[in-house]
């Protein structure tokens, strides 16, 4: 067989951009295009670090509370895994992220001796995880990838989490999957699998794209592709994965590169 | 309380799109916005029976199957509600509808003693529900609509189908809902209630956009808000409603008309 030039690679995959050819997958197995992308989002594709810091300063300073608006945010993130166990091991019924996210958040308060704060400002903080700004790259990268693969968070944030974030970041979503349509968390396998499911597809022709290797690595035991984004700096300088530690079918600096890794 | 005028009303309505507000709701009941608009799909927002006739020709006269194509697709749908009666009632486990599809085409092409069609081709005839064509109100609806509600099916359809069909019409839901999510069939009470709940929204805060009349008697029996879109010859001449049966919030004659009339 005859190894396929980048051009002539790049020409095919224009040709059938919805299915990768059998020439193409003996020729370079990296190259098989698969039909859709999923996404992580929390880090992977928003900044939820300095946006839940920005929410928290802005319904909580005009109330006289001051503290390490970043601390906070912190803390209340630090809560996260914990909170979803409960989900994950049986202990608990599922329940969506907002729930979490709120019991998380009086946890917060109390760890920064916050008190007395309205039911109604609570419920307004509570969205502070639906007004979170999508990293620069996300969306040129999307408009690129929306243009040949279908894309879908696959994240642990909950259906009216997604839509929210994507209306205030203009990201077009084919559909929303994740924990809400399993109703369970990941890394359990069927959040993955209900996500390829929901699509009529294999998890092979499914890509799960993060800036968590520990993500990539639980789709990839579920036969889904995947791509890494380096996120060095995600949540402060030097703290995010600047490569991932696991075999990944593709390592983006961004989603834009990825758009280009991908041909789209 | 003074009443307001038609152009107090929608200057309020301007100011705050996403709250109705408690002198509007006093002023003019039929006013109050709601947030999010959930629509039925077959039939309200695509030509299911030109579409699955037009596929069916598509994919099985070039095999020399001459039959009317449009008693085919007829046929074909008449098995629907019959099918989802077995989910709804629950002598069955819940299974999207491309499943039911897929085994409602297998009678569909006994009845009309078409025999010897491989798998390959059945499964791609399945897919005529995928590509079906939105009335010409609806594009030009929905960007008017979105810029101010939340938009989402509360279909029968799966999310697959839903998604192909919204990237056939260009079409951006802000979220799929419906079926998939409530693993049971309208009009059972849940899936309009997984719908709202899946928003995070009360039933009031939410509009059935049908054009059938049963459909939004359910919706408006679990506390939604319901808009008739007349759809006259909507199986053909004179087949469907040009006005609505039950009371409605809003009758609409297309969905350019639903948005002047919801002021969007």
């Amino acid at each position: 067989m005859t190894a396929l030039t980048r051009r002539e690679a790049a020409a095919l995959m224009l040709a059938a951009p919805f299915a990768a050819t059998s020439t193409m997958a003996a020729a370079a197995p990296a190259t098989v295009m698969p039909k859709a992308l999923f996404f992580d989002v929390f880090g992977t594709c928003v900044d939820w670090r300095t946006g839940v810091a920005r929410e928290a300063e802005r319904i909580l300073k005009p109330r006289g509370v001051t503290l390490n608006w970043l601390e906070f945010a912190d803390h209340w993130r630090s809560l996260y895994q914990p909170s979803m166990d409960e989900v994950r091991t049986g202990r608990r019924q599922f329940v969506k992220l907002d729930v979490l996210h709120r019991e998380m958040l009086d946890k917060t308060l109390a760890k920064f001796s916050v008190n007395g704060v309205p039911p109604d400002v609570l419920a307004d903080l509570n969205l502070a995880w639906h007004r979170l700004d999508a990293w620069p790259d996300v969306p040129p990268g999307f408009a690129r990838l929306g243009a040949k693969f279908l894309l879908a968070p696959c994240s642990n944030g909950n259906i009216a989490l997604m839509a929210d974030v994507a209306r205030r970041n203009k990201i077009r979503w084919d559909a929303i999957l994740g924990s809400d349509i399993a109703r369970d968390y990941k890394p359990k396998p069927n959040v993955y699998l209900a996500a390829v499911d929901a699509f009529n597809l294999t998890p092979g022709e499914c890509m799960m794209v993060a800036a968590h290797s520990a993500d990539l690595g639980s789709a990839a035991a579920q036969g889904l592709r995947t791509a890494h984004v380096a996120r060095p700096n995600e949540n402060g300088p030097g703290t995010g994965e600047s490569a991932p530690s696991v075999r990944v079918d593709y390592a983006a600096s961004s989603m834009e590169d990825l758009a280009t890794k991908l041909g789209a």
